[in-house]
């Protein structure tokens, strides 16, 4: 048994609408060192056995939209 | 500047259900290896300076729902 934790991201030279909203507001509650903020997906999947092939197509197929998003992989263990 | 990313996960006890939607739709793609999927967040929040403490009142006041989820703080530099 493998945990598997994909990082989808929006591509850099997108505008991130709620990461925007989110710096807005840390900055209201007084946060004024933060400078920027992007909000993606932190997806953990559990496998009965690990094929980084495989994993990456199930992030091509479903989890990441590879016109807008970037994946990273990280096993677990 | 130092870039500091927060991951925000369901407590474990907690059900998941887009997770086990998910978990769902990859088995009938084919992908028969996976036993579950968890989904968070992973927030990339980038700083003037850090400061531990600033950034969990962040998480707290914030970016987590302390009733409901756990956060990890993971600093990238």
């Amino acid at each position: 048994m493998v945990h598997v934790r994909i990082l989808v991201t929006l591509k850099p030279s997108l505008l991130d609408s709620a990461g925007r909203t989110v710096t807005g507001a840390l900055d209201n509650l007084g946060f004024s060192e933060v400078e920027d903020v992007r909000i993606g997906k932190a997806i953990v999947v559990r496998l009965k056995e690990y094929d980084e092939a495989r994993v990456r197509a199930m992030c091509d197929k479903l989890l990441a939209n590879p016109v807008i998003e970037d994946y990273q992989i990280e096993v677990l263990g």
